[in-house]
């Protein structure tokens, strides 16, 4: 039990890297190559069974194998030396027919593989939920007038749905990813001690298959024990997903701030609470989407580092991926995880950021002031009356509609009730709507598929 | 200039990010935007001329831009500025809908997207170019014995074709990355201030549709001013690519040790010499693709970590990737052409493989042996009788061969002429000939398109 | 021309890496080998004039430099070369001793520690006036209410004093920091081609206390080509620094926001604009810092990762430092430069920091109140009571006090004026004045010496 | 248990960063607080002895800490919890008393802190042994020849005692950034909710200094909560120090490689062997350094991001170091244990080193060659002939030394005599000798204090 894995990683995900799970995803491999060379007569066939039957980590010393590895230098060795003396306290001809042509390589990956397989399943699955939360969301708030802010500042109205739509239309695009990443990464690692399967003789490729059949997984073109662009994909796309999660973290966490108070994560008793303080409510899931967003490009820039690797098989770069490669999914599940427990039960006080539209006392509208002027006056001209009458307003503590008001230069453009009229979010909304629909429309494709056209 | 540009970067792509290149690239942009405009109505038809006629690079003050940028915040406030003054001088009223509707990110981004384009499809052109001539490498060298070497030791022996094959399969790969990035990033930027065109009233759409079409750009579903998946996947994708080309140069660096001399990049008068040694021939091709696949991880992991923007636009993210994007297209550009002029030209020195699988004195055939015997006498004993004999092999410096041909256990199992069929490249060539075979396939179908099935 | 180095870095140290000056540096140590060299007597003394003669970078072709630099794979060698063509010209037998027994690592290192010498001088005098404005602040506001808030929430009240003599402790330990980087870094290379100085006889020591002399830098105990912990931790160094800035420009940007606004930088004419929306005033110093904190890590990784340099002299990993050194010297002054301007002429607004405390109507003064009724009723019962009535005040919109005053439960512990007095911002001060009172005595021993004690 | 631990970690410094050392780690800070606290009269005197009494980790329920962390967001809220109801079992008013005015942060990251106190203690010990086997082999070797090797080709002569010096050199730094950081970030944490100790009342500073004292920590000048240099720099520090033991690594395996063969890792049964190959002896050592310094840059890369944390304490960048702090500290110190044993058993084999130099035939000595004619015929002219003959001797399979011997040029400058005294290994020794003793005299001083001088 790590001591903060139930904070940072998805329970789901987790389990799928166990030591436990790692050294049955290896037993995997090996009864698999055991079966796919006894139907190919690479070894004799009535040894199958025998090793299959101990292929059970139920039945490992898993404290030996983590000390023998240490020793060793890869955690093949010592799986394939209890799996051989299980083996042989069944059946000693058998024994001798363990791991038979393979490498530590093609054990390790292979597991890796499987491994990644069964986490992005999980994760797709979340994604998808997460997708489909911000699309209804965006639904829901197609005309809920908010700040849009930039660089920090308020810039202009926008509406709150296309936050939320902006949210789903970069979901939409990591589903593509995962689909394209799952495509090209997911295959069997088989290419024996050189590359060659030398020692499968003129049977390679058909026991390659056999074991890529029984696993479920793609045969590739070619073994890739020392190009590791798969493995580096999977961790770059899982950080740019990442990268995503924590954008709408930080968006949650900045309007969630109590001065802006517009979205709050959803409160559960015992969650989010402060030694010390009673009245805290810490956006803890925002902060998990947070530090991933800051460990993980660090530990991708480390797999991409690894991936100049030595010849057949390198020396640093790819055990760096042991469990750098692991660490990056686990904290992007958990990233993911919560994001999605965030969003599902997002609180959002319209009334709040009705409020907040108003905080800088009408120097939000100024650009639409500027153009209605603009079209009537010339735009650098009037960008100087909304320039100056913005600076009067901030520092008399006016509103920005009653400086306007009272311009003799303005009036001689705009009437007070056109001036009034620009003083709405709704005159911002733009084609907002449009880009909801987009959304909406190209979103329930991807959830729904082109059968769903 | 730069200093080292003609070194580690690809003029060509270097050129396509100089500053007047950039500034040109946000004219594009803004020419564009004002036919648009001018054609849905949103500006009066007649000021469209004037402003495109004055968006030519060639007509501003690159030293002013440089300068106003450093104050104002970004380039786009000066560009603007400047145009404006420009069109103003030959058409005032025009001047007044320079940059209409638009904000400083839309013509910041679209120029970068365009010139993203431009670098992509040189370098998708060089990709193509070098995974042909890994094709080429792997064809002719199909059936040439060299080491295999695994944790920089001798592991067994393959054919040099596989080496080559590996290249190919992998940048084939990319090939594919490269397509599918294009397809999600080179699309229009266009929001407004507020992300919602609210400037522009009902015509956000029409406008949008019309500069993606004068700019053969895709138009978005929606804009993405605070979502940088895509731009943050061209700086992975291209790391990726990074990766691979160093792992080529690692190896061809590794095999140009002046003990191991079997491959050497290129010789060419004054290139890779030494200021003081005359005997020198330094690999600078493979030196750059090292020096570009130390920096590029760092760089891809500063835009996963900028990735985090604020609200509708971001602080501090946002801007981190104005260098830094055109750094790594930049660099990893570099490495592309410094290693096509490197694998297109390789030396091979097929004697010298032959010499360097003997180095070890047959103990790179301890795997067939040892496989040979395990047939006959049990694996647990095969190995420690090869075991042995190698360690004796390597303590005595004797062959390996001899030292087997000497032991009575092994010759109960083999005769001294099987065992001399198991000392010979060739017998470890396994599948090696159908993976050369796949992978040619392959990557025939990557060049030549489904067309040429 | 950079079209961004204006902005993003710092003038006169971007100007100490320019081509011209990054030349001249090397001709600097070409002068300074000479004139050692022939006082040793290990070259004729009259050739000696003659070479340091034309060390005057204005002598040089720099585009022809950058050209064969690009081909030579590095710049010592087109350097020397050019430098022997132009002593050649006005002696031929000096020319024949130009860059005597040095290699080119030797000059192109040595050259680098000139730099950052200049470079970590002008920081240095930066770091120091920023470390003195913030002492002056803490000073200034030594009892500002202000509120404090972790996770982005609200905390408890705190003086803004405590706020700013964070930021000078911070400084001041990078004021240690550089000075202990620089006693380590700022040493002479030289060791010749084999790091040996072979072809300087028994004259080896001698010469290179002789350049080093005339440098005014420290001769290391050895050469140290391959060594690279003295530039990585230059690089680790500014990165360090680099990130208490940015978290001073995180904090201005949070507390400049439009509903917050108790700090902002300080405004000037044409500075922080928007394209498109006059009212903006955008925070470009705290940009220009978080953006250099995005940066640099990852380029700091990259001189980590590029530390495993092979043998005497590496490939790949120095040839990455090259541009990337200079890179992260550049940013980080260009980050200190504008932080020393964001907070020398700071805005800081106490009276909506009076109203901001009062932002969650009383709820940020729970703990000091759950403290007050602990000692009375037992914590585990005053936090419930403090707990609930929180949620009342906020689920009901009225002010914790309130609450707390209609509560039968603690006007049993509590009187009203008692209550009364625990919601009040200096009462939650403790020992802030202390605090700030060890930070200013530390902070002038910093800044005037132990003498000043 | 991870499965991975005994081949990346150093056991010792892993059991410090144990789930069950951490609590420990956060008991003895609350422990502590509670004696400082009764001692000063903060809280009743005799709460504290029940407190104490159960501030030891064998009375907690880990797995309910990871489960209720994973809800509550950090550790000290289950801890506190769990200890508040031990002492409650023990002492219901006591109870009231755990954790008093204390907040979160200061419990973590002074359990943080005394665990870097170990740890580093640890290491320092670990690395002196390194750097005393350093200078030992040193001076074993100072005048064993051996290829010095540049950009991956022979260069020239050499001797080992220098290669091993640079290392020492290198290490001897480290020793002293050991003790800098140490100096600088070993301290406590004591700020209490608001950075202000509020709930102390007059006492803070007396109970900090207090706490200080117990735990036999520096007390700062102020708390640092938000500053996270200190914590930064320890991991920057560490950086270093694995790139350090990685370039070390490289050139053991480097020089490991079969066809070179010079140094070899010490040999044990079972380790480094390979699942298929029986003769594999893989550098099992260098591998784990090699890991490390893949892995290392980029863990310490998101410390210095997430450096920009919020206000008084921080969203995410905090959180992100909980588990990415002790990962850097444990695979720093897995990679010193390992080169420690790997340098302290090294075999060295002279004879092999002797022949390599003769592995270009020659053209190692191009360099002294050039030289001597040099200072006859002038600069240019000999490298011209030395090239020239370089390039024959390669081209045409000869030595070096015979072409030169055979040309008519060079006879007219040196006899056959002085060209033979030009191609031996100490011909290019230099100040090689000088260089060590400077080295042994620095390490010895390091080692035994000024004391020693």
């Amino acid at each position: 039990m790590m001591i903060y894995d139930r904070l940072f990683r998805d329970t789901a995900v987790s389990e799928i890297f166990s030591a436990v799970n790692t050294v049955q995803r290896m037993l995997d491999f090996e009864a698999a190559l055991a079966r796919a060379e006894s139907q190919t007569g690479v070894i004799p066939e009535h040894v199958s069974a025998p090793i299959v039957s101990q292929c059970r980590v139920d039945l490992f010393d898993l404290g030996g194998l983590a000390d023998r590895c240490g020793q060793a230098g890869n955690l093949a060795i010592p799986v394939v030396e209890q799996l051989t003396a299980l083996v042989d306290a069944v059946d000693h001809e058998a024994a001798g027919y363990v791991h038979w042509g393979a490498t530590s390589q093609d054990v390790i990956d292979t597991a890796l593989v499987l491994q990644l397989r069964d986490a992005l399943s999980v994760m797709h699955g979340e994604l998808a939920r997460l997708h489909r939360t911000a699309l209804r969301l965006a639904e829901a708030h197609r005309a809920t007038p908010v700040v849009a802010r930039t660089w920090m500042q308020h810039a202009l109205p926008t509406v709150l749905g296309l936050q939320f739509a902006g949210w789903a239309d970069a979901l939409d695009r990591h589903m593509g990813r995962l689909r394209e990443v799952g495509g090209r990464a997911l295959v069997l690692q088989f290419g024996g001690a050189g590359g060659t399967l030398a020692s499968l003789g003129a049977h390679g490729l058909e026991v390659g298959t056999g074991i890529a059949a029984s696993l479920e997984l793609e045969m590739p073109v070619l073994s890739w024990h020392a190009h590791r662009d798969r493995i580096a994909e999977v961790a770059t796309t899982l950080a740019l997903l990442t990268g995503t999660l924590a954008k709408i973290a930080r968006d949650i966490a900045l309007q969630s701030q109590t001065e802006i108070a517009e979205l709050a994560e959803p409160a559960a008793p015992g969650r989010g609470g402060s030694s010390s303080m009673p009245h805290k409510q810490n956006p803890v899931a925002c902060a998990i989407a947070l530090a991933a967003a800051v460990r993980i490009p660090g530990l991708a820039a480390g797999i991409l580092t690894g991936m100049v690797q030595e010849h057949e098989r390198g020396l640093g770069g790819w055990q760096a991926e042991w469990e750098s490669v692991p660490e990056i999914v686990c904290l992007a599940a958990g990233s993911l995880h919560q994001m999605l427990h965030a969003v599902d039960g997002l609180s959002v006080d319209v009334a709040r950021m009705q409020r907040n539209l108003e905080a800088s006392q009408g120097r939000i509208y100024s650009e639409p002031v500027t153009l209605a002027l603009a079209k009537r006056m010339g735009r650098s001209e009037a960008r100087t009356v909304v320039e100056r009458a913005s600076q009067r307003a901030a520092a008399e503590g006016r509103h920005l509609q009653d400086v306007l008001a009272a311009d003799a230069v303005v009036a001689a453009y705009l009437t007070t009730a056109e001036l009034g009229q620009l003083f709405a979010p709704l005159s911002c909304r733009g084609v907002s709507q449009e880009f909801i629909d987009r959304v909406l429309h190209a979103g329930r494709r991807e959830q729904f598929g082109d059968a769903g056209e």
